[in-house]
């Protein structure tokens, strides 16, 4: 079982930051990162995960005020260069947009990690789909779902072949004769392409595990698609057992049908536990942190959700009627059925939705937490699991202190790093070096 | 005296990685950067301050397998991250160009960088000039030089504002009223310009130093407009006495103009420092590189200056007739008048260019050096110097072991760090938030 540290400031829970034993200013705070990744390496997780959004989340002023999501807090990438520093052996998993972002940066920037950490880089490529990052980017709106899917995989295409610039053993630096490379060895993309012109070569070696390990998250069609053909790792999330399962089973069988081995594609859901030396205890948690949802907080979350302004409607009434959207249509129909299903408030629907925003989250002891986590692994729903402590660093020390060891009881997970690269522990293949292609030279 | 460690992967002379004691796999080596920015710190260095380029450099596919510069090597702000986590004072200052680049990028990982390193980040805004660049970012050729500055006056003009979008005691954190920030004190930019449309905030708070210190290196007339509008430290490559002298008074005159102290701007000079314990051993560390040069590098870097291949002329033979050139008509004269001044062959030529491209370059004892560091710091031609050793870390370890102290029994350099930021030890003034500027609503 493969399990990374999925880590948001504070933790994942959205009043994480409120939690009595939270690190408040936790989103610039890189001690606290630095002791999250040493307790993630020190119970041998194959990585950290960082999620990322170039923009403040949208929302009312008075919302955004009190939520504490992407407001202040570390570029990825810095960060996670400075916890390569202090690390040896664990992951770096940092997300980063196709969307507003060009090919050559991100492949220099991930390059760049790779080689710093000898090998623990990954690359988790996202699509943007929000008003808040077009903004900052000189646009107007952000890209339709379609175009945004095709910029990306042909961002994908220009990343990887530009870590294709060099063959594994291209730098000779032979002081005697002053060759500092062999040319044979030095391949150039010359891509051309409907989104993007790049020549390359890249200014960056190869790493001791090829390239960067590439992450995705995309749950869509063309999303799924693009995760088959190009993703080593598949972060997801699903609710129910059958629907694990059935996700697990759709991206195996398009990864085989794009032409890949199951194996080399692993797929790892979030999940969200709770864990308490008893179930009484776990409960306990949960319900510490959903009492700190703040309305304000809520509400501007439910009313994301289904497209329509709740802030003047009574919290502990019923959800109104709601006029009919076009940007939220499914999600505003799973809100109202939901409500209608378990006879909610508006404040019993937001609680619902924004603690763990669509994650599975479970609550129990340390023998419930494997049980569940061992159920999901065995029927074929995942490779493992991406672990999202609901506040930090103690939801984090949970896991370690209770879920880990009884992993360990029961054979699931490892109790020694098996590989030195990020590629090794998560048993991906070897990315070897197309040198068969035709070798360019630079000019 | 201010003093920077301004650091290629191998030193600053073409051919420096192939010196006997030069780690020849530099670019790619953390260990290295460790130890050096260890070295620099020790001996109270300002800053480490690294170049950059988007892409490998132009030339034959000979003279660029031999030559070793920016063809593998980290990227620079990844790197210091990396270097942040180790070392607790010195300044760290990475170049980025405004050419290739979005400003919401720009702006967050520097500010992350200074975050992360507690006020000690510095950006070295430069426009990218080279073709080579132009094609890894889908565009048939580089800007001229009128819209590059352009593009890059609005660039800094957004980053800067980017960097206001927080008042310095905007985060409140009151984990009781569930109050993450003062609202009052969120600033959103809503920047709208002829290149970039950039709303913010910026998702990222001030530093200790308020926000990265602004180096640039213009020399042509806009360049030094900008300079003097913009940066608070300069740095330039001046040969001689009366040119440093002269540019030094041309910045601080025009800083002035655009209503600003003279004291807040920092005008630092390249040097390529070679020294020994006598003048004899520091003319035989010259020789050494010099001799070192391939004549594959040194033709193809002539060539490039001269603006025509001299890769079939004979090395020991006298500098051919020229063609007349567009694009290099001021270098390609410089070299003409060079070669007939000292009757030099292309070897003899190349040789004077490769070497120190364009920086001063001073060879003797620590007494030579320091007097003549001395001479232009008292003359008024600098407020310190970007030390660039010819070798790494040898270089290095000269300057910090011979000159440093030299200049410390005269008084010119700190024995401590002044302040805690990079700022306060440059001794440039706070930048005190614009607060007065109307609060707007994020939405």
């Amino acid at each position: 079982m493969k399990l990374n540290a999925f880590f948001h400031p504070a933790g994942h829970h959205i009043a994480a930051w409120r939690h009595p034993d939270a690190q408040a200013d936790a989103g610039v705070n890189f001690r606290h990162y630095v002791e999250l990744a040493r307790t993630a390496e020190r119970a041998k997780f194959d990585a950290v995960f960082l999620a990322d959004t170039v923009a403040m989340h949208e929302g009312s002023l008075e919302a955004q005020s009190r939520a504490a999501r992407y407001v202040a807090q570390f570029e990825p990438l810095t960060l996670l260069s400075v916890i390569a520093a202090v690390t040896e052996r664990i992951g770096l998993i940092a997300t980063a947009s196709t969307t507003y972002n060009e090919p050559y940066h991100v492949a220099r920037k991930f390059a760049s990690l790779d080689l710093i950490s000898e090998g623990r880089a990954g690359w988790n490529l996202v699509t943007s789909a929000t008003e808040a990052e077009a903004l900052n980017f000189s646009r107007d709106k952000h890209l339709e779902h379609g175009a945004r899917y095709e910029r990306a995989r042909e961002f994908a295409e220009v990343v990887t072949g530009l870590w294709e610039s060099w063959e594994d053993d291209s730098f000779v630096r032979d002081k005697a004769s002053g060759r500092f490379f062999d040319p044979e060895k030095l391949h150039v993309l010359n891509h051309v392409g409907e989104h993007f012109q790049v020549r390359g070569p890249l200014n960056a070696a190869r790493s001791p595990q090829g390239r960067p390990v590439i992450v995705q998250a995309g749950s869509s069609g063309p999303g799924k698609q693009l995760a088959a053909e190009t993703a080593e790792v598949v972060f997801t999330a699903q609710q129910t057992l059958e629907e694990t399962v059935a996700f697990y089973a759709d991206i195996k069988s398009l990864a085989e049908k794009a032409g890949r081995s199951a194996d080399a594609i692993k797929v790892l859901p979030g999940v969200q536990a709770f864990v308490g030396r008893s179930r009484a205890e776990a409960q306990d948690k949960f319900d510490q942190l959903q009492s700190l949802i703040h309305p304000a907080v809520g509400l501007s979350l439910l009313s994301g959700m289904v497209g329509f302004d709740l802030s003047s409607y009574p919290v502990d009434g019923p959800l109104p009627d709601l006029p009919e959207t076009n940007d939220h249509k499914s999600r505003q129909a799973l809100s109202i059925a939901l409500a209608k299903r378990e006879n909610l408030t508006i404040r019993g629907l937001y609680e619902k939705i924004a603690g763990a925003r669509g994650h599975w989250t479970i609550i129990g002891s340390a023998e419930d937490i494997a049980d569940q986590l061992q159920e999901r692994f065995e029927a074929g729903g995942a490779d493992g699991f991406n672990v999202m402590p609901p506040h930090l660093p103690g939801g984090l020390d949970d896991f370690v202190e209770l879920v880990v060891p009884e992993l360990r009881r029961r054979g699931l997970f490892r109790t020694e790093y098996e590989g030195r690269t990020l590629r090794e522990n998560l048993g991906l293949p070897y990315p070897h070096h197309p040198a068969a292609r035709v070798a360019q030279a630079a000019e």
